[in-house]
């Protein structure tokens, strides 16, 4: 069937709603004048309730693993013990990026596809002397798995109440209630082209006090993502080097739209998620979290032994449904639905639609129309109208 | 006099074209599919014959001093013996940089508003043992002053032929001829909000042998600006990283039009500057640089002590021509007015009108019209014909 625009539903980039696509095209300003400093004032501030923080918001001109690289080099010397929780790619890459700058990092490698339990972490902080730092994932993008930040935290400080809480919040924060001050988490990383439904470019860090405060001893080399540089041009509303204008028009009318959603965004993601676990199963797939640790912003599932999922592909690709394969060792084992930033339920019924009608193709034995009406009674069931 | 739009007459970002605004409001596609690929390979082949070279060109979501940390952290170790030819606050940057990460700096500072000669290069190399690399600015943007790259190269060769030649050529790269392979460069870095007339967000590395090789045994810590993650995802039409794609848009549209206008490029570059400094001549100020070493993309003038600076640029303001101010030891000294990217003679037409009304506004002797016929007759003495 043709359609005009493919329902793009991978978990980042999302896709941009009308306002934010004209945002993105409009004509540059000074970058040193004062209607970026405005700008640049209303995103930071405006940022600061969706992490929980009263703390400032650093924008940096980079994709998501840049932040993660500005969280480890801003607040560790070389030689530093780290605890890395991974559960995941992206916990393995912020686990790396602590080990190529010199920190003694301590893996404790949660099964993919599961949440990481906070007796676990407490006993592997507990075990390492002189514990600098704790990198933690909190939406797993490669697994569709989301921690429980606030769990994990306080387990880490009965044991290090020391230790910097450094938290990969790229693929999650915005799209779910995240509450950075009260769980006492001294970093919080994200990234534009997720629930901010930007385009990519920009990744924002929430740093608190004690993150500051290591900083000031802190000797892993940094320049370009130096956060002590930002935050000393933030006070006249710029930022240290060029920023991405366009990128930020796109962030400030995403954040501008959220804001009016109110507290619907994590209605919206709720119902999205629902419905597309709902969907994937009444095609039979297994899907590879848990509902308790479930991502609300990407799903995995397997892909059967039984499926050519290269076919599967082509045929969800012809109809304009674009989703996104595994990652690291789950390469070729699962795919993964995003449903984050401008997801409405609507893309999620015409997705699970698209999954549906491609599977009856590929041969596997469903009943026409069970997928989507399985997606709409969890829509229904989950917020008594559509959302 | 009401102005729809302003006149943005500073060193980049650069005003956007409408074509180049329509592609930054494209929509977002999977930075892991079949044309996002098509789209970064145009990209990366469209901009070596503006390089000047048949290397490798990397593109990185950052601004262009990412581009400058990875030109130095790809190819050098803690301890490396490095000559910084600085003559401004990107100069000094350059210089920074590899001092953050560790390298032994020797500086080579010409005197602001000067370029590098080759006898004063030749002799810092010279005296350097086991010189590992060279940092060049080709255009200090804060001073307006372009470097003989050529003629630097050759003489930094003659005395160290093994030393590494790393060029900063962020704000001049695609306005002027550039012969990156003929010059015998390694590392040669620009951003896209210059002449590539995009938004800001992204910057491109290119990368010779001798670079990559250097790379192999090269130990500053790196992740982010890896160069060779990059180049190794590259191969398959990736980048490591979630890219900039919206700004990717706009540099592919720039490019597009760049290619069309061909050698065009470089007449409409050298027609604004003669432009500006006829102008700002026929005002009554003392330029910066001479002409001979004088930028193709931003010309640097003194603010004379019997000028009320803050009133002068309030009124260009209220009539909408931005330009921008002096950096480092020069801010307050000076002005510059950026003539690069999408500039056409009329805007330099339209801004010198602006100075020149602002001007006698303030109290400056001079004739009403006389810079404005400058211009023009700056105009049409070096092309024959508005360009």
């Amino acid at each position: 069937m043709t359609r005009f625009e493919p329902n793009l539903r991978i978990p980042g980039p999302t896709a941009l709603p009308p306002s934010v696509r004209e945002a993105g095209g409009r004509q540059m300003v000074n970058h040193r004048g004062e209607e970026f400093k405005a700008l640049l004032r209303r995103v930071e501030t405006g940022m600061k309730p969706f992490f929980g923080t009263d703390h400032e918001v650093i924008l940096l001109t980079c994709a998501g693993t840049g932040a993660l690289e500005a969280a480890v080099v801003n607040v560790l010397s070389p030689g530093d013990a780290v605890l890395a929780v991974t559960m995941g790619a992206f916990g393995d890459r912020f686990a790396k990026i602590a080990e190529v700058y010199g920190a003694a990092v301590t893996r404790l490698e949660v099964e993919w596809g599961k949440a990481a339990d906070a007796d676990s972490v407490r006993a592997a902080a507990a075990a390492i002397p002189a514990l600098k730092a704790v990198l933690l994932t909190h939406n797993e993008t490669s697994t569709g798995v989301t921690n429980d930040i606030g769990v994990l935290a306080a387990a880490v400080r009965e044991v290090a109440p020391n230790a910097l809480l450094l938290v990969d919040a790229i693929s999650a924060l915005g799209a779910v209630p995240f509450a950075m001050d009260d769980w006492g988490l001294d970093l919080v990383v994200t990234g534009s082209q997720k629930a901010w439904m930007a385009a990519p470019g920009m990744a924002m860090a929430a740093v608190g006090p004690r993150a500051w405060a290591a900083g000031e001893t802190a000797r892993m080399p940094r320049f370009y993502l130096d956060l002590k540089r930002h935050r000393e041009t933030a006070v006249n509303g710029e930022t240290p080097w060029t920023p991405a204008v366009a990128v930020l028009y796109q962030v400030e009318e995403g954040l501008r739209l959220m804001q009016a959603e109110g507290e619907g965004v994590y209605v919206r993601h709720a119902a999205a998620q629902a419905m597309t676990r709902a969907g994937l199963r009444a095609l039979g797939f297994q899907l590879l979290a848990d509902d308790a640790i479930a991502s609300r912003t990407v799903t995995a599932a397997w892909i059967p032994d039984t499926l050519d999922w290269k076919a599967f592909n082509a045929g969800l690709k012809r109809r304009g449904l674009v989703i996104a394969g595994g990652q690291g060792r789950l390469k070729g084992r699962i795919f993964r639905v995003g449903h984050l930033g401008s997801v409405t339920t609507d893309d999620i019924l015409a997705a699970v639609g698209v999954l549906e009608a491609v599977a009856i193709e590929q041969g596997i034995d469903v009943r026409p129309g069970a997928a989507v009406a399985a997606a709409q009674q969890a829509l229904l069931a989950g917020t008594g109208s559509a959302a």
